[in-house]
């Protein structure tokens, strides 16, 4: 269970989610080594409608450490009245229905979609990431590659296993585990991917096809794919309805926000240099949050029926948890769930989508590879 | 003056600015055929702070036509307060500074940059543009190319021409004038165009660039490259303010919107499906209006104090001018200059910027082929 809830937020990494904090390692007790800073809560981070979180603001002094004292479980609070969007049961129907497409697939023109996954030295972290996508990979159908690498491996190595895949016929998506050693160069890495394998959609082509009203990305990023599949999912309509998204990082923020756009809403991307982010907020009938502050969203941020799609996954310390820490997100479940028409949990929000668009991904990869509908 | 006037308003089109309005051919009584469609001004058109025109309901209905009343010179509006940003004036400025960038590139390297510019058939409104832009390379002294195909060209001969000068290092700005005869793809044609020369900064590639905030376009598009820049030279701060792009283009409401954020800005996009469009444009301290259709933008969207960078230039059906028409923007101009603290004025704003963004972005070319500081 532990594995699957530090699912990386990205399909390959959360490291370049949050812009404007810094992610020291951080071994948890487990061993598990955290890309994500554990955040020690401190009275600001508390639910309080009084107390708003200054945006940016959100390095928690040592010297008002206190401990967490509201539940543990986001979804039992006894006043909420959102209705909770299921992400892993939404992620759970995705994967049942690529499976049935893998096996058509399969079954009609006998080819199989395929992943390969690079990975780098022993971040125990990224060796569970990508343990889960094999695992992910398995249960639909999808055959994996992977390739593990030493930590003094050089960037020609890895670049020469790229082309491999890229020239290989029976694999429809390439994906480089990251964050890779230091001595490497990740743009010059992950430049090397084929686009058309890119099934992380992270390719700047694939950023400008998603920005354009008249192009179509190959692939569009994993992370904000499922946040706008759990809004049509969960029936929330979004032509002509305000949102916001919280946070502006490559990955999540501005892919999330564009898929808005190209849907009629009409979007504002909130971020740390934003003035009065919670009025702004306020306005929106849908919110993202991607930005990696725990609980800085706050109830008085919401209006009143608003829907809450929560990216974040922030670990922080639980003296009452036997792991000694626990996962929270970007907004305060307990005040947003007593604001909001329909919230996502964390975990099992936004995180099991995340690996299932990634499988979706690959499955388009190979329709389209040899044009299969 | 008549040909200054009718710039396009990118560097090789306006064609594609407007996604809600369709833009039948008119024909001038002078003979010269526009782009865009000549709006007869009803009520809903003229300033009245007490009628908001519904944004995407545009379209005048001929039987409340009536004739424009009001000053057809924006700027000599009596009660104005705000201050005029005179494009034009900075324009000029912009074309001296490259002037001297030419000359001292030539006197150090021997290098002159070079502009080529495509043109498919007879019309007379992009023969214009296409002069005006020779006209400016020649005054700043920069080379241009100039390849006159006809109407019944093919695809194939125009990507040839292309590919010539994508291999010519003489060359090193490609445009291709818009719009192209109804049987070539346009999209086909520019993507053949080498991104080191894509001066037009169109190619998708440029603008995942711009959208991502690790990457560097090899070129802004020209118009909103013009707009910021008029902020810049104007003294305007963009960091930390609240900023409202009303449209949605490729050209012109998406990039400016992604250069504004990248400034940090908090950006909202408005869009023929917002509801309450005056309301969150309201709230804006910067507002970049680029919609195409004539005095959307009324007074009463605009926060006091708010600097406006009008985009527009429509033509308007005017029985008291000579030519039978005049120009106005997307924004009321008698409206907003009583509000805003600081306006450009349609003509004489934004469409000076774009010829002399598209002349720096040859020289920004140019400099990076030789790596010429």
């Amino acid at each position: 269970m532990a594995s699957m809830i530090f699912t990386d937020c990205s399909s390959s990494t959360t490291a370049r989610l949050l812009p404007f904090t810094r992610n020291p390692l951080f071994r948890l007790r487990d061993g598990t080594v955290l890309l994500r800073r554990l955040v020690t809560l401190t009275p600001s981070h508390l639910p309080s409608p009084r107390r708003a979180l200054a945006f940016g603001s959100s390095s928690p002094s040592p010297s008002t450490r206190v401990t967490a004292s509201f539940s543990t479980e986001a979804s039992t609070s006894a006043s909420a009245t959102a209705k909770v969007i299921d992400g892993k049961s939404i992620a759970k129907q995705i994967r049942d229905e690529i499976s049935v497409e893998v096996a058509r697939m399969k079954d009609a023109i006998g080819v199989v979609p395929g992943l390969a996954v690079i990975i780098v030295g022993d971040r125990k972290d990224s060796a569970t990431y990508v343990r889960n996508k094999r695992k992910a990979c398995e249960s639909v159908g999808i055959i994996s590659f992977e390739v593990r690498l030493p930590e003094d491996a050089t960037e020609q190595e890895v670049i020469n296993h790229i082309s491999e895949f890229n020239n290989d016929s029976s694999v429809h998506g390439i994906l480089v585990q990251l964050p890779l050693p230091s001595h490497m160069n990740e743009t010059n890495i992950l430049d090397v991917v084929n686009i058309e394998k890119d099934v992380d959609g992270f390719h700047p082509l694939n950023m400008g096809c998603l920005a354009m009203r008249d192009r179509e990305p190959m692939f569009v990023p994993c992370t904000p794919k499922g946040c706008i599949e759990l809004l049509h999912r969960s029936g929330v309509s979004i032509k002509g309805k305000r949102a916001v998204v919280v946070g502006r990082s490559n990955i999540v923020g501005m892919p999330a926000a564009l898929l808005l756009q190209n849907e009629n809403a009409t979007v504002s991307i909130v971020h740390s240099r934003t003035p009065n982010a919670e009025e702004l907020t306020r306005q929106a009938d849908i919110v993202i949050a991607a930005v990696g502050v725990p609980n800085m969203v706050r109830g008085n941020w919401i209006k009143p029926g608003a829907v809450v799609i929560d990216v974040g996954i922030n670990p922080v310390e639980d003296a009452k948890s036997p792991r000694g820490y626990r996962l929270v997100g970007d907004v305060c479940y307990e005040e947003a769930c007593k604001v909001a028409s329909a919230i996502t949990p964390v975990p099992g929000g936004v995180g099991p989508m995340t690996i299932a668009m990634l499988l979706d991904n690959t499955l388009i990869s190979a329709k389209r590879a040899y044009n299969f509908k």
